[in-house]
């Protein structure tokens, strides 16, 4: 049984939904729409934003009080690779980081079209490691993201691991887009209940993103990849979602290559359902569940 | 990277693998060394166990010192459905009331091939009914078994659903045994590491246990089965084992049938490591998520 609070989130979603997908809006359409997401998020109060330039792009320092700052959540946010930005996600960060007790660096990689794949997962190799110069040790980051950003967590970790860096602490995709062609069965067995993310949409994506190059690659689309070293792993995603079998499958693979995988199912949420953090208690409670599994795998 | 405990309980599984699979021992002698598989277990320290008769079965009331006698935790154990009884898992439940703070119920269910299936599932969906006749509430009621107990805490968790009793808080199937064929990738991909089970040993449990029965019966191998409606789930599952990949497709099947669902995969850890409570510090991280998870469940 869904909270009241999120039954509200749901309507605000096909609102958002009608906006960004329907109509066959142009794209900068759906950027513009695509800021009413993240007025979804509460403010989380005592934290502080401040704007920096990480790897040559831009990326916000995200500061609860009291937060350890030798402790670094590196966040990438969702949209598909075409859609969202700092704006949209830095509430998110916040609560996660509230959570967390440490600092966010939200962090704004490439987007497509004008920049297709691989310039998002060169971009977010480039901040963690801009992280490491600074003097940050790779045990005391996490790499999180949502969506597109969730696959691009776990692209991370594999380019990461297959060009000799020390992995970081842990990986946190929250709802990953890791296959790009749809293929999983809840691709069609929640295309009723998802009210945002739908095979048609997806694909008009994958192509920006793809820009006529193999769907399968695994830092693309990283349900084909092998696991083999990564970083501990915890996925969450809503069971209403289309892309549910994204994470199921994520976590099986992780697990037959012997990482450290939780994957928590909120049944009847939706698509990165945490962006209601502050106003929906499934999303408070998933952001603490965060929280509580990060802290001792960053020390805190 | 395992812990030096965690290695010894590998050499101890070694020895009784050697025992309990090797030279093709009879059944009675599996039986007998079986019961060096509950000698893995530390003493839990302030339990009481108190023999008792549920639903015309053997069964023991497992009691920690300060524990909420109206909160039970329903135990099924492990052993293919053949081996195994009351006394190789009672400190296991022991450990894990401790970690709940409630009271158990380890239940006798009966064994194969003297009693085939559907012996086993009446049996324990007779003792639930029998907690629920004593007076407690069904969301005080957890079920949990290991391996072949954690395929039959799903099956009671479906025959309660199937006759329309109420469903308990909760279920926490640990390496459960839901596919009994042996057809997932991980069957081949771990038997090297696996040291407890294999696809042959499983192929002469099932045989016992099916006596010729159907092997897709839902609730024989509840990976055949739908899952809506069921009461939430915690998985537990070894890295390391033979039957991760039905841990991983119960949890897929259970998340797209709507139901709340938590999977944790412990890299490198053997079948139902758990059993090394009180000596190997991840049997006791493990034993102490399934106490955090499920406190505010049975509403503790």
């Amino acid at each position: 049984m869904l909270s009241p609070q999120a039954q509200a989130f749901e309507n605000a979603l096909r609102a958002l939904s009608d906006n960004v997908i329907e109509g066959e809006p142009t794209l900068e359409d759906q950027r513009e729409a695509a800021a009413a997401f993240g007025a979804m998020t509460a403010e989380p109060a005592g934290v502080t934003y401040t704007e920096t330039e990480i790897a040559g792009r831009r990326a916000q320092w995200i500061e609860p009080e009291g937060a350890a700052t030798d402790r670094v959540l590196l966040y990438v946010h969702g949209g598909g690779y075409v859609l969202c930005s700092l704006e949209t996600h830095a509430k998110l960060v916040g609560h996660l980081c509230k959570a967390i007790g440490c600092r966010g660096l939200n962090f704004d990689y490439r987007l497509a079209p004008e920049h297709p794949h691989p310039a998002a997962v060169e971009d977010s190799t480039a901040a963690y490691r801009a992280l490491l110069d600074m003097g940050i040790e790779p045990g005391h980051i996490a790499i999180a993201g949502d969506s597109a950003g969730g696959g691009l967590t776990v692209a991370t970790l594999l380019k990461l691991r297959d060009e000799g860096d020390p992995m970081p602490a842990a990986g946190v995709p929250l709802s990953p887009w890791a296959d790009l062609e749809g293929l999983g069965e809840s691709m069609t067995s929640n295309a009723a209940s998802d009210l945002l993310v739908q095979q048609e949409g997806l694909k008009g994506m994958s192509d920006m993103f793809l820009n006529g190059q193999d769907a399968r690659d695994p830092l693309a689309a990283p349900l084909y990849a092998s696991y083999e070293g990564l970083a501990p792993m915890y996925i969450q995603v809503g069971g209403a979602e289309t892309l549910l079998d994204d994470s199921t499958r994520v976590a099986a693979r992780a697990a037959r290559a012997g990482v450290e995988v939780r994957l928590d199912v909120f049944p009847g949420m939706q698509h990165v359902f945490q962006m209601a953090a502050g106003n929906v208690p499934e999303a408070d409670d998933a952001v603490a569940r965060i929280g509580d599994w990060l802290r001792p795998k960053l020390g805190l």
